[in-house]
């Protein structure tokens, strides 16, 4: 997809992806060693009643999602930024998450004519279509006819 | 640390952290499959001469940073949110990152007696002092006197 290919009306659905224990597991006892996201027995007894994922776990999917179906790798040239991440529920193995994305603003570089930059809006939701997580995202995106 | 052992004024410094091109060819081909993130030959003749880490993965290496120094599982709540992540260079095999930290705003919850919120200012550098991520962290975490 070429910066030119991001409609602002469209609404791009990836997934669902389903969250295995053993991977929020191996994420948590790499990253991010709390209890809730490294030790099963004694997070039933936690908050949740169950390991979570750890939410840069989520936001590592979301980034699996993307690449190859909303991002390319020939034309996705570089994240700019985040600007915003919110984890709003959380995210128990089992859970099916899909991704909604919507680009909602496209702007062409001043400075460099083969890319543009383009905003997008995400929601990562779960099986029960409640929001889990919101990302707002800046991404660098080649154009299709490079401007002279 | 409890809500009330984050000092406004103070600097907290984690690290150094060095990164191996295993581990940021095995990120990348579990999260974020693009040749600059899980093919080294290809990558080497790429615009950074080398693979890169995801940005996914810095902020992943981030809270393996932050867990155990600057958050403890004993009193950190839970992430509220992040303001916003800029990528703001690359992150290279070898490179040994240090994780600055400084909470700019300390605030007690209004509804929930036992909690505060932290405002935390980070800036991930590489071993020549330059920036190469910040990342704005919101997280609650608990007070050492509960309010009644």
């Amino acid at each position: 997809m070429y910066f030119e290919d991001y409609e602002c009306a469209r609404v791009y659905t990836i997934g669902p992806r389903e969250m295995d224990e053993a991977e929020i597991l191996r994420f948590g006892r790499e990253f991010d060693r709390q209890y809730i996201h490294t030790d099963s027995e004694r997070a039933e007894g936690g908050p949740f009643g169950s390991v979570i994922a750890s939410g840069w776990h989520t936001t590592a999917i979301m980034m699996q999602m993307l690449v190859g179906t909303v991002l390319q790798e020939e034309t996705a040239i570089a994240g700019a930024g985040v600007e915003g991440i919110k984890w709003t529920l959380p995210v128990l193995p089992g859970d099916k998450l899909k991704l909604i994305v919507k680009p909602v603003q496209v702007r062409a570089s001043r400075t460099k004519p083969d890319r543009g930059l383009v905003r997008f809006e995400m929601e990562m939701v779960n099986q029960n279509e409640v929001v889990v997580m919101t990302v707002g995202l800046l991404g660098y995106v080649r154009r299709r006819d490079e401007q002279k």
